[in-house]
């Protein structure tokens, strides 16, 4: 549970990062949140945390009543009085029915959705909600985990996420409304529109999600010995096919005609790519003798082969090399160094506290592990003009010390 | 690189680690390593550090003298020993060509290879090297990284990792010679057919690696705004995607049929997914009126594509719920703690010396952050008895802490 605090000179949040804590909320209240699930829970606790008031709703009180305890508002009420925003973070396939309700109910209100989709909600508001759509603006933070429920929630859950704001058809100021909730809680605002939001989504969201579904699904019925030659390259691809499977239906259907056109983009892809492989496949009996290749020498392979396979690698290289970095806009390199790390308790401390007293900031950070090892590589990035001096100094220490 | 230093009591590799570095090698060498990147290489660093005679070969003179340079061992050259064992660590599509050429040079020695493929290396073998063919045996130690090349070696690259040996048609000894080359850099040896292994690999590692390069492929002409959007879902699937394709065609090539019977079942899958959401795009203008959900309703979805969605998700839970986690075997499961990390120096320090203070293990760790944010979220998991503790003691410090 988010300890709902807020922060003080001494609170570690206090030297970087940009929260809803550190800056006096523009936003005015009440905001209504309807819907007390993972994205709705962690909003109204940054907004309470913000000194907001904040109203909740939601059709089951046991949510209701939980997000009402970790301090992120109360129910709303008869007579209370009205709400200035209405926040709808309900399940994406009722988004739109609950924003025309509450679009009624609340007159004076301005009135958003955090749905991962768009466009869909927005062709049903503006055909349910007549005059009134002009209240209506879709929202979208670019933020989540794989857990959902209010007990998931986290107060910094936006903390510099960006967060997708659709104006169209909307009036400017309740898009500046909008713009400041966004702010408040920590997220950057970026301004797009409806379709090239759910195109976006699908390609680094939606797609890479069934992707990473089909990857694993492979996995159901393989052997036990199989499963143990597993290594952190597999783990990384399917981490998110533990993802919840009724909230991505929603999500997927939702979004179907972007999903479909990468989909079928992707089987395009892997039937070109499958072909090739094809060819490769020999079906006689292997051997270095009597193949094209000449008594004693490799045997050659199909040319289609190797040219489906660099294609798809050499685009896949292109394609993983244009994600932006942790600092946004074009990847910064870092240096990379590689610290075997003891699996006893406080060896991580250690190492981080030997980094810490050098006086190197670490850009990104993991720890890689294999089935049955007893130790772990830590993979340290840290900026090039810091990594010899780093190496250096926990060479000189004791670690065992690999970069590349 | 490797500081190749022989471990002491005061070595943090020295509480929990088992390496090369601390068992006395039950190899007798000399070992001749054919192929000097940076398989060839790390297994010649471990082998090396761990008082064994290496002899290195490769057909790249840089290569070899940066092996040397490294500590790796020395070229072999006229009149040295006769090896006793022989390592070919070439790329795979030439390996069972120099399995071949080392068996008839070294008569009297043990021959293995450590190509990522084994059936097709070694049928090809056994086809070639007439009676010598006893003395080859198959392995594949399961190491790597995303870079290649000597300058990317590491001593304890192996140290934990499992190492699959093919005994197949191979003299017991010869099996044995392997197994105790595999101990011997602390690695775990498992025994494996080779088309067994071929099936293994082709699910755990080939599959996904090319699914990871598809999915990266989709994003070389992806808008800037859309990728702004990107989050660490999509950075772990396509982290893979960063390796080398020439490597990767060898590979995939050499266990094309094991490849194609897998790729074709993930695009029945794909189909299968592809068709059920297909039904969800509707042709017409979407409402909330006159949909057959009836005035006022959400609209009722076609029930394929939920079911679709459903069922691949649903199966990549399973899929994903069986990869072993750190210790092997059954997943265990950790708690996990979500901490909030500012961006500047020590930080991160300062965490993991509060929770080595606290006297709690971490099972396992990471970073997460999107683009343009300040500060990250550290995922620290750790056993379930000593969660609350260790909640507590970081709250008490003044860490933002989330637990779900």
């Amino acid at each position: 549970m988010s300890t709902g605090s807020t922060s003080d000179a001494g609170s570690p949040g206090g030297t970087g990062a940009s929260t809803a804590q550190e800056v006096p909320a523009s936003t005015r209240g009440p905001v209504l949140v309807v819907g007390t699930g993972l994205l709705g829970t962690s909003l109204a606790l940054a907004l309470a945390n913000a000194g907001v008031e904040v109203q909740l709703s939601d059709t089951s009180p046991t949510s209701l009543a939980l997000a009402r305890d970790m301090g992120a508002g109360r129910p709303r009420a008869e007579g209370d009085p009205e709400p200035q925003i209405v926040v709808v973070a309900t399940p994406p396939d009722v988004a739109a029915q609950v924003v025309v309700r509450e679009l009624a109910a609340h007159p004076g209100a301005v009135v958003t959705d955090v749905a991962s989709v768009k466009e869909r909600v927005a062709a049903q508001v503006r055909a349910a909600a007549g005059p009134g759509a002009g209240r209506y603006v879709g929202s979208h933070p670019m933020a989540g985990r794989e857990r959902s429920g209010a007990a998931a929630a986290d107060s910094d859950l936006f903390a510099g996420r960006p967060w997708v704001i659709v104006g169209q058809g909307a009036d400017p100021h309740a898009e500046l409304v909008v713009r400041n909730l966004a702010v408040d809680v920590g997220a950057t605002p970026v301004r797009m529109g409806a379709a090239e939001h759910d195109a976006a989504v699908a390609a680094v969201s939606h797609m890479p999600q069934l992707v990473a579904s089909l990857v694993a699904a492979r996995l159901e019925s393989l052997g036990e010995s199989a499963l143990a030659l597993s290594g952190q390259g597999l783990r990384d691809v399917t981490r998110i096919a533990a993802s919840d499977a009724r909230l991505w239906s929603a999500i997927i259907v939702g979004n179907a005609p972007a999903v479909v056109d990468l989909l079928r983009r992707l089987s395009d892809d892997l039937a070109g790519l499958l072909a090739g492989i094809e060819s490769a496949v020999d079906p006689g009996e292997p051997g270095l003798t009597g193949e094209p290749g000449g008594p004693g020498q490799a045997p050659l392979i199909a040319p289609g082969a190797v040219g489906a396979i660099t294609d798809v690698m050499v685009r896949g290289n292109a394609g993983r090399a244009r994600i932006p970095g942790k600092h946004g806009g074009a990847p910064r390199r870092y240096a990379e160094i590689q610290v075997l790390v003891p699996d006893s308790a406080g060896q991580l401390g250690r190492l981080f506290s030997d980094i810490g007293e050098a006086g190197v900031n670490i850009e990104d950070f993991s720890l890689e592990h294999s089935a049955g090892q007893s130790a772990g590589i830590a993979q340290v990035c840290v900026l090039p003009a810091a990594a010899q001096r780093l190496e250096e100094e926990l060479d000189a220490r004791g670690w065992r010390v690999v970069r590349a």
